[in-house]
């Protein structure tokens, strides 16, 4: 990257690790549900219509592997367990926000269908 | 979005569509040869390491359904066809380039393998 210009004119490994970690499915709305400040596993639930317990719990898991998120288990009854980002997740809200920016310009209120 | 500041207090429907189109395997980098400039099948194909005429097919026709890629065909001796990015398209610059700018900072140079 210089002066505003980031290039593109090969094929990058880092780049592509990037995106297949964040195109997983539910992963871009765990992430938004984290940058909005939820920490705690059924409030992420919740901000995600039609996320199991069974797949977030799975979603965390890689995102923790990754370096993405943070687990603390704090020793109340019953026991706390919060979830929240690293440095190196914090830093992937200018992606989630162009995203935003992004689908509030183009994407109508009622979107097309992509197929799985 | 106020003031720089993206909202995130709350699902949105557009950014999970957006999510879903951009997360599909190969999008990303089929967008990120795209914005290099490459405009011939062949030389997305050659960017993309991997992916096979028959995908990049597939995810070519999927975005020129999404408005977000023209098809241009020119009567030149063999047919030329061409693929360039809309506005819509060429406004996803801004995420591939944050993908990148984070890349580069936090992907490790042998990256951990994603599971599919």
């Amino acid at each position: 990257m210089t002066d505003g210009h980031v290039d593109f004119a090969d094929y990058c490994p880092r780049y592509e690790h990037a995106m297949s970690l964040l195109g997983k499915r539910w992963t871009g709305l765990i992430l938004r549900a984290l940058l909005s400040g939820e920490t705690r596993f059924s409030a992420i639930c919740s901000y995600v219509p039609g996320l199991s317990d069974r797949l977030l719990s799975e979603r965390l898991k890689e995102l923790e592997a990754e370096g993405i998120i943070e687990r603390h288990v704090y020793a109340d009854t019953p026991v706390r367990v919060e979830y929240t980002l690293t440095q190196r997740g914090e830093q992937l809200r200018p992606i989630v926000e162009a995203v935003q920016v992004w689908a509030d310009r183009w994407v109508p209120l009622e979107p097309v269908e992509v197929s799985p």
